[in-house]
């Protein structure tokens, strides 16, 4: 399983770097330190391999603090999310091959409406619990985040701005607008919430990144 | 000029709903109702007709009229290019080509960074003149609002929405936590707000997309 892993994560580094077609598998074997032979053992072929780092990414789904309120689990979403873009080279591998999968024309509604209805229930049961503003429809927001998000992501990415801070800028000036002022004032959409969320308030994690929230490794751990 | 603005016009249609490589001149030149030759005769290439098209967006750049708040001109920039998106097949095909441009990884750099210099000097002038709310850096709002606009654009794209509802939206939330509550209630970020800027709050357009702002077009006008 350990090669198995080394491959996935070499073909992580080489899929977001080039992409789906131009990734070369002798590339991946070189970072992977594994013969061609181990890697045709544990993957048949390039797409399967591709399909992996999907799953991979899909079946580490982290799982979430409870929050006082619900509208503060519909920021995390976003959150973790630009967290783990951040800290995880799988996760940034298989954004980038759904993105390219996308860009084919095979399926560009599904990943928007997934997202889309991932968001939603959350702010119906703020709602029920009284957490949203008079009239907000919970589908608008839900939207309104999604599109601006994806925006923000390939923005960050071209210009090389840290997505964690502009995530926080996008809830910081659209939550006022949701949650009445008393939930507001308590929601925290700080950068380095993805990792609160993850690990607690006090919380810390192994971080090569400086971020908030997190501690460098130990030498040799 | 008559027949090399039907040829561009075309050109516009075929350029947004198939893109830059699989546009065909011979669908164009159809559409046109001209010969091949006529084609050539105004335009040595489909790069030229491309980028004629581009010129062609650029060269109509709108005359918004003034407004009270540089806010609301910060603002309108945004609204009325929505506005245009739904009114001018060749600012869809511009916006379509220099996004495939850029998808292409020739320069996908210039146009975000364009678009957020055009946005800066109003929220200056907006600080200057007491409208924003304090330590407001107008950098973060230009940039919240450039990439996010960017995935609501491709979104709505997608998903067949509205982007003149999803840019209200935008602004809808965003502009309170940037600009001081005296001028936030005085903000026009309705639907149909792109019309009212370029036209004035009574004025009307010819439309036959039954938008806020506009009349329909009389027949045989």
């Amino acid at each position: 399983m350990r090669t198995r892993r080394a491959i996935l994560e070499a073909a992580a580094l080489v899929f977001e770097e080039h992409g789906y077609d131009t990734a070369k598998l002798s590339d991946i074997v070189k970072i992977a330190n594994v013969t061609k032979g181990a890697l045709y053992f544990h993957f048949e072929s390039k797409e399967g391999l591709a399909q992996a780092v999907i799953d991979a990414q899909n079946e580490a789904q982290p799982q979430m603090l409870p929050q006082q309120f619900k509208a503060q689990e519909f920021v995390d979403i976003g959150m973790v999310f630009s967290h783990q873009l951040r800290h995880d080279a799988l996760m940034r591998a298989s954004t980038r091959l759904t993105l390219d999968h996308a860009g084919r024309g095979l399926d560009r509604v599904t990943p928007y409406q997934t997202w889309i209805e991932l968001h939603v229930p959350l702010l119906e049961e703020a709602q029920r619990r009284g957490e949203l503003l008079p009239n907000v429809d919970p589908r608008v927001p839900a939207r309104l985040i999604v599109g601006a998000y994806a925006g923000l992501n390939t923005m960050s990415y071209t210009l090389g701005l840290d997505m964690d801070v502009q995530v926080s800028e996008l809830y910081t000036h659209v939550m006022p607008g949701v949650v009445v002022p008393a939930v507001a004032i308590r929601l925290d959409t700080a950068p380095g919430r993805g990792a609160r969320a993850l690990y607690g308030p006090q919380g810390a994690h192994e971080c090569r990144h400086s971020c908030a929230g997190g501690v460098s490794p130990r030498e040799g751990a």
